[in-house]
């Protein structure tokens, strides 16, 4: 018996022969083994690969657990902050700091109740020589200002850049989306911060005064680009170098960005969809000017929450693609990339009606798949 | 009693008030009214707006019917050619001379039977000055060699160029999807000629030998492009002057391409698709030294035939969209493009199970959508 099955049966939890074995789906260009890398996770909503092949995966409810090469779950680490869980708050993401093969730093986003409401968290920490909890844990950011009403629009995705430095995405808040628009407020907005969270000198707002505050305020000089709805998928393109971003429109209008420093991506002034009631948002216009155009965008929806780009040796056929985990439909949508464009669209697992929360590409070149379950599982797809 | 209605009456029509009122649909960024503009068309698959407003619409088992500005549907016109219907095969696109206007040319792509089989014939006629049938009806272009076994992918749509040439796209016949590779056979191209048929001598294979024939026999001078499947939609890009085409991949693979004098855009070498069995196509790729990949690809299939560039003033927020009629699933395709690029992607009217054959911008701006049905109908999208 292995240490996963035996877990599995401590556990309580299903593990068929089936999810062992998988099946096998044919994709267009290849076909791929489909199985249960992992079970027994609550909402697991972000994923980091360790340098020894380990994985550290958060659970939204506000642990993080570390899972072994084989998918075996670790009981929750120690020292991880109490984050806000209610809604579509909790513990989201998790990266690694470049460096972490020597530093052991991880960043963590999360929602967080401070004095005032709710707000996005980012939070550095070490995590133990043991592996078993975190140490030194640091607040580095906080998307002020917090907000008394509502618990939605975290975004909360983190990523790097080439020159080591970090992104951070963060949501609009929902209730108040008219926050994206502002430079003295950090809601709705792509975030850039040296590795150890000063704000580095080149980035586009720094002494810079915020139209908003009439003269009298300074934009928030960690802002990188603004206009973001609900950015949960962050990523830089491996073969450009460029930051890619996707984020949830309402009702249609969801939108794939090429992130550029200083530029507005137009929530909600404008918007490729319309609200959840059929109104319009905004001007009831699909660009501005001085509004940056996506990409790419859906309508209907597809819901993107994380993404990755596939530069894995396991399927030769997806490499320079954009993965995409799809809340509503639910499936993974696989997008065909060329530099910095975006030329086509396979849609798969569609047929399953399983809620995909991120996808990351494990060393072996398998993509890793979370999914937005109560009894959340991690799904492998790898060559067969 | 309006001239329709009483036509309906005659012809024992349906014509119902829901059909005359229409309904409106709410789309992202506009909302349209959607009325019948015209029934009584047994699978309607080309169309052209003549100067006064009428349409000049083909009926696939090989009629010709000129639709008045309300949609009246006339007899039959006179002197169209016998054309071969079987199947996928019929009278199939219809196209204005550029000149129209002074000389009533019109051309005509239909299925013909001659010696040897079937192939797609290029037709060149004018439209009698009583508008009641076709005069000078002299064939243009046969895409040799005829082909004895099957009868589909035919191809077929017409398009101009900014020049005044004349484009006209080709299927692979199926059965021999290698034709479309090679350079002394018509099937799975576009093909370019001058207003009258003859051969611009700027096409690129004018002078150059067929590989295939080993040096023995020259490629075929009208060839533009090769490499294509079933190109059913072809437009000129009205703000760039580029030539578009949409093709249906087998399961998954449709494309919509940038069309370059000279390109081979890999069919059936590669494919972003498989075949209809889940085999692979070709060398199982989806790309290939010396291939131009596609603008736009869609896995699961989407099934484009005709597509059209709106340019229209009634629909200012789908200016710069390009319209694919799709028959599976049924609906219209609306993609947002930058330049020569695709940038989104909207479905509308998903939810009918309406096969669309082809779209057409009005003069008014309206939107007309020809259904591929045995009692087809033109159906109109307008402002509402």
């Amino acid at each position: 018996m292995t240490r996963r099955s035996l877990l599995a049966l401590l556990l309580g939890l299903p593990l068929s022969a089936q999810a062992q074995q998988g099946e096998v789906v044919r994709a267009q260009g290849t076909s791929f083994r489909l199985t249960t890398f992992a079970s027994g996770l609550e909402r697991p909503w972000g994923a980091a690969v360790l340098p020894d092949g380990r994985l550290l995966v958060t659970e939204r409810p506000g642990r993080l657990r570390l899972l072994s090469a084989d998918g075996a779950v670790s009981p929750p680490l120690a020292g991880v902050p109490s984050v806000e869980a209610a809604r579509q708050g909790g513990l989201l993401d998790v990266a690694l700091a470049p460096d972490f093969a020597t530093t052991r730093e991880v960043f963590l986003c999360h929602a967080m109740l401070v004095q005032g409401g709710a707000l996005t968290r980012l939070t550095r920490a070490r995590l133990a020589e043991n592996s078993r909890g975190l140490e030194e844990v640091r607040p580095v950011l906080d998307a002020t200002p917090p907000q008394s009403s509502g618990r939605l629009h975290y975004g909360c995705r983190i990523a790097f850049g080439r020159d080591g430095h970090l992104f951070l995405s963060t949501g609009d808040r929902y209730e108040t989306k008219e926050r994206a628009q502002r430079l003295d407020d950090l809601a709705g907005k792509v975030l850039r911060l040296t590795r150890d969270g000063r704000v580095p000198a080149d980035n586009p707002f720094v002494g810079r005064v915020a139209p908003e505050a009439r003269g009298q305020g300074l934009a928030r000089p960690e802002i990188w680009s603004y206009g973001h709805r609900n950015p949960q998928g962050l990523a830089l393109n491996p073969w450009t170098g460029s930051l890619w971003a996707a984020e949830f429109g309402a009702r249609g209008g969801d939108e794939v960005n090429l992130i550029r420093p200083g530029a507005n991506y137009g929530w909600p002034l404008v918007s490729h969809g319309v609200d959840y009631d059929g109104s319009r948002i905004g001007t009831g216009r699909q660009t501005a000017p001085g509004v940056t155009e996506p990409l790419f965008h859906w309508t209907p929806s597809v819901s993107p929450s994380g993404i990755a780009f596939y530069d894995g040796a396991a399927f030769p056929s997806w490499r320079g693609s954009l993965f995409l985990a799809a809340l509503n439909p639910p499936g993974l949508v696989r997008l065909s990339t060329e530099g910095d464009r975006v030329t086509g669209e396979e849609r798969l697992l569609f047929d399953r009606g399983i809620r995909m929360r991120h996808v990351v590409v494990a060393p072996d070149g398998a993509l890793l798949v979370l999914t937005d379950e109560a009894r959340g599982r991690i799904l492998r797809l790898s060559p067969g």
